[in-house]
């Protein structure tokens, strides 16, 4: 499966085990890996790495099954898969609901899979990244916390640590790109 | 001439043929040739040589007077014309209505001429991507296939050869981007 | 201190003078220096230099004590005070008043000031930027001269040289990017 | 741990218990992730995850305490511990036996510690490489297949599967570049 | 095909005939098109278009059959194909001695077939870069000019043109590089 | 004037000096600014700023003339001279014995004059790199301390502050390439 995991969250985890079932094993590559501290992209591939890592171990996922892969993106789409199977191990199927994923297919060395997601709407990187610049924007109620019941317990955790609430707050002002001022 | 030929259209036939009236060779350069699958630019480089090839050839232009070249863009503008000039054949006239690239221009090693485009409003790459997307995504009337009466016929070929016109309807939606999920 | 310099205006000026009065050699590193013919970033890295270089001797400061530097952006924010750092001469205080900095500062190397910024609202790049605009395209009536009023004289002086007005004035609008056509 | 693992031999192997008996978690960094068939650097990253991947499981190492993430080269060498800093998890301590990565750190966020690397004349990736080439140039003799010997066997079993004796000598033979015809 | 074309020679231009003569087009892919000004590659991406157009149209060629186009590499080898797919029309057959090329094949889009290359070791860059290098600084006498007996007459008047022997010999020396003064 | 100035030495400052005779302002340009802790290339882009700057003080040089400025390398030569002038103030004479440089000015925009280097086979960066390499291998005797006859004295001491010697003796080993291990 291919993704920002800006953060990695509930609708994620629930794909990972669902692929986990039908296959051996799980590659989770993550996208835009050079990308971060900018509000769309605001962890670093590395603290992505560990939230994947301590949430998947968290829900009793084996890690021996599992490969947690950053992949820097490439600027010409049309090349994008042959990148994407450069840095990762083979695979047989890729999980994608991206309809157009298909037309950059142009043989037949893997199948493309549609996921089936649920609460599409709120477990959406888009819309926790809005609860988090909320969520310290406002005054710690418990009606704004509600960004911790979008993800896992242990990515919750991971992003507390490293103040995660005031970065993505901050980042939502877009004057603070470090290299824009 | 220099443009992204996303698509090539009746205006750029049209310049091309002026430019062969008034000059001995015409180069076209395909600019921003790396990128593709995004709906700003749908097309690979690859397939943009293919119909301005095309299109040449069928209005009867002899080939043997063309340069058809795909040039990655230069994120440094005022390096831009150095950049063109190491990918293309010498050149002795810039066909470009466009005002600043005088700007750039600062020796007299070629000269710049305005092109004159007739109908601009509807000869225009943001025009027919705009008809693109509609068509696909209405029932197929005779109404929503005008973008067919704005490009070369042998383009319209190839666009429905690679199923451009539902191409171009997924990446208006902005979610299609592989890299973007 | 870092920015953009887009244009070098009293508000940067007057800043130089406090680190002088602070410090014993002052840094301007010239941010986004590839970056150049597009309306938010006009002027080339060479043109900035020369507007600070200008700037600064203008208003008496001694130019021994000053370093400019243009430096590249790079992508990658967490990478970017290394990046910083491997560009510029070794400094002990960075000027900022960018609250997240801060959280890139993973160690004890050099201290974070914050700079007090007058008249923030008209000594502020985009301001100016929409000022010179806005002069070229209108009459030129001393009220929209204005910009003037906002930059060191050298400033303006060498704006006009490059013909910067209407340069700002075409890269408004967005059609006129050479590579976009 | 950083390395380009080309492949990964007994020795990394010996580090990587060596580590975790010393450290919770283990980091591996498979540097020049962007390099691949080429002579200096065979395999792609996604053949090199593999490799560890498996090397580790068959030595019965418990892969949740493990994080094996390909690292794209810096060009910048004064930047490259921020570079390593934001594609991995955060760390305490390097291992390396690099005399100047000392010089490059310069703050108190982890400490460097020397490996004691044995037979490092045999395990290491320049000699393995010769031993591959020169293995598929001769005949299938017990002694040519000693690179086997200075590799997990998870490791020389996926060579085998990707081909990759015959791989390397072709590499060997600069001429097979693809785009240095 | 696929090849530097520096310079487009003989052993280029019979195999360009034995291609038409199997298949209905030909394109051309300039590899390596970023590079110019140096010893291993002298000539621009638009000095070699231009040779190799002015080489097919000498030996009556129909140019409406070809396709000429600049490549820029890509460090990524793995994904050399897709990348070179997006830069050029569909193609049915590659044609390369290159023996791993196959072995970057994944599918069966395409197939390769091996070209007959006569006088290899007189028909080749390396060595008419030499007697290019030779030629001018030897006095000019007729042996030293056996360099245009390896190229096609219209590739050696273009050579001419750009007063490519001087250039040759300059690069030749290393020290003319002119970002490694 | 161009250069990598690793380091700059007495034969760059005599440079400077006389250029100072000849015109109103110097710009000191500081190509391959983004390579550093390599054996061509050991000082940082801001180490060598510094450098020159101090240099150019300690011998009376009034700083208000001199622009001191680090540039990227550009991988596209013919394009080399508008990457250059986009990163420095405008210049109307290019000092330089590289004499090819004359065939990439394709205009009139400015004049290339050559300087007379003296003693060139001293001052010469590759031969005060092989002293600093050997003066640290070696006892602190007198003879092997002779680099420092070859650069200014301002130079010298940063070389020592920064504890180039060393850092030069270790990159001379080429394993310790940071990434290369």
């Amino acid at each position: 499966m291919v993704g920002r995991f800006q953060p990695f969250h509930n609708g994620h985890l629930h794909l990972s085990k669902q692929i986990l079932q039908e296959c051996n094993e799980l590659i989770i590559a993550i996208g835009s890996a050079q990308f971060n501290y900018i509000y769309k992209d605001p962890f670093t591939a590395g603290e992505r790495v560990l939230m994947i890592h301590a949430a998947l171990m968290e829900s009793g996922i084996d890690l021996a099954r599992c490969y947690i892969i950053p992949v820097i993106n490439d600027e010409n789409n049309a090349r994008w898969l042959g990148h994407l199977r450069s840095m990762v191990p083979h695979f047989d199927i890729l999980y994608s609901g991206n309809e157009f994923v298909k037309s950059l297919v142009l043989e037949e060395t893997f199948r493309i899979k549609k996921p089936d997601f649920s609460k599409k709407n709120e477990y959406n990187g888009t819309n926790i990244r809005k609860h988090l610049a909320a969520a310290s924007a406002a005054s710690a109620t418990a009606t704004v916390e509600n960004w911790k019941t979008l993800v896992p317990n242990a990515v919750s955790k991971l992003i507390e640590e490293v103040d995660g609430v005031n970065r993505v707050r901050m980042l939502f002002n877009s004057d603070s790109n470090p290299q824009q001022w």
